[in-house]
């Protein structure tokens, strides 16, 4: 316990942020006191905003500020009839930087996991099957994480896809970062790596 | 940029944290928005007032919410006689956790500084000036950091002290630390913890 009580709401109340625990909550409410009194009541505010102001797109389910976000605003990315399905918005961020996909995505919020109660609703994949039924795409990429369960609702859209004359079904390539040692790299990747050998000309 | 430019303020917003950079906002923001909307709602309001409402306690300089802080509102404070002056609210903090100080405190909130413009001022002095004139203590525990800048703030203010015939003025000693080895502690902590060797017997 400090000596202000207004200080120790504030020190537990930073700790909602993953990876600030009490020692760096503390450390972070001292600094902007101290500080950046200024700063710290416009994040307040910011905060405040954010939350009440971001929404999901109403085609992608992007975050966004509007009805519909930028990347589906935006017609160039119609042209390449490409949808990529992603399981949350970073990854979205994250294929963005990587500047070498042009079509639209669809986010899911999460993966199926039943024992959660997350199931076909929950990820919107009614709104997927929508989306699927106008004929817009000619591939689907499935970028869900390479885990048990990423795996398991890439399957499930997969098998939602087949219906619709989607023409080409993707996965994105698991196996050893570019850039990596290969003797740094874990068993299971490995043998998926190999597994998932190319043809290769020089 | 992301989808989003009211998350895109939000995830500059959140860098004003010490220890965040780029990557750990982002994270952040996305969890809040995903998970814990209504709890960062809350950290706003909670930032928001905690920036009006912690002041400066009146006669300590540490953080409070009142007029004068819980420590100098405790009449058994005042029996041990002594006075403890540290950098920071952060350090008032740290010697209350080690449970071993009974007396009363003054927050410096900084060292002297010339370069940046912190002088005797800034640092409250004409304070301590005033309080260490009311006859109240018998000892100055000198718990400044154990720096260029913190030592030298020490000497400027046992320099002041000596002027109120306070009967002891003390510095917290420095060496190395305990449960900690030996080859461990850098070469000046070692030196001056072999300077600052003290009689021993079983």
């Amino acid at each position: 316990m400090s000596s202000s009580n207004e200080l120790d709401k504030l020190i537990r109340a930073l700790q909602i942020q993953p990876g600030i625990g009490q020692r760096s909550a503390t450390r972070i409410a001292y600094h902007l006191l101290e500080r950046r009194r200024q700063d710290a009541v416009e994040l307040g505010n910011i905060l405040i905003s954010a939350m009440h102001n971001i929404k999901q797109c109403r085609l992608c389910r992007n975050y966004c500020d509007n009805d519909i976000c930028n990347i589906c605003h935006n017609p160039e990315r119609y042209h390449s009839r490409q949808l990529c399905i992603v399981e949350s918005p970073s990854d979205v961020a994250a294929i963005e930087l990587s500047n070498n996909y042009q079509g639209l995505y669809f986010v899911l919020h999460g993966h199926l996991s039943p024992i959660d109660g997350v199931g076909p609703n929950e990820l919107g994949l009614p709104q997927l099957d929508e989306l699927l039924s106008q004929g817009q795409f000619d591939e689907l990429i499935l970028a869900t994480n390479p885990t048990i369960e990423g795996d398991a609702t890439a399957s499930f859209i997969a098998a939602l896809a087949a219906k619709h004359h989607i023409k080409a079904i993707s996965k994105i390539a698991s196996g050893v970062p570019l850039g990596g040692g290969i003797d740094n790299v874990d068993q299971k990747t490995l043998a998926s790596s190999l597994m998932n050998r190319r043809p290769f000309s020089a």
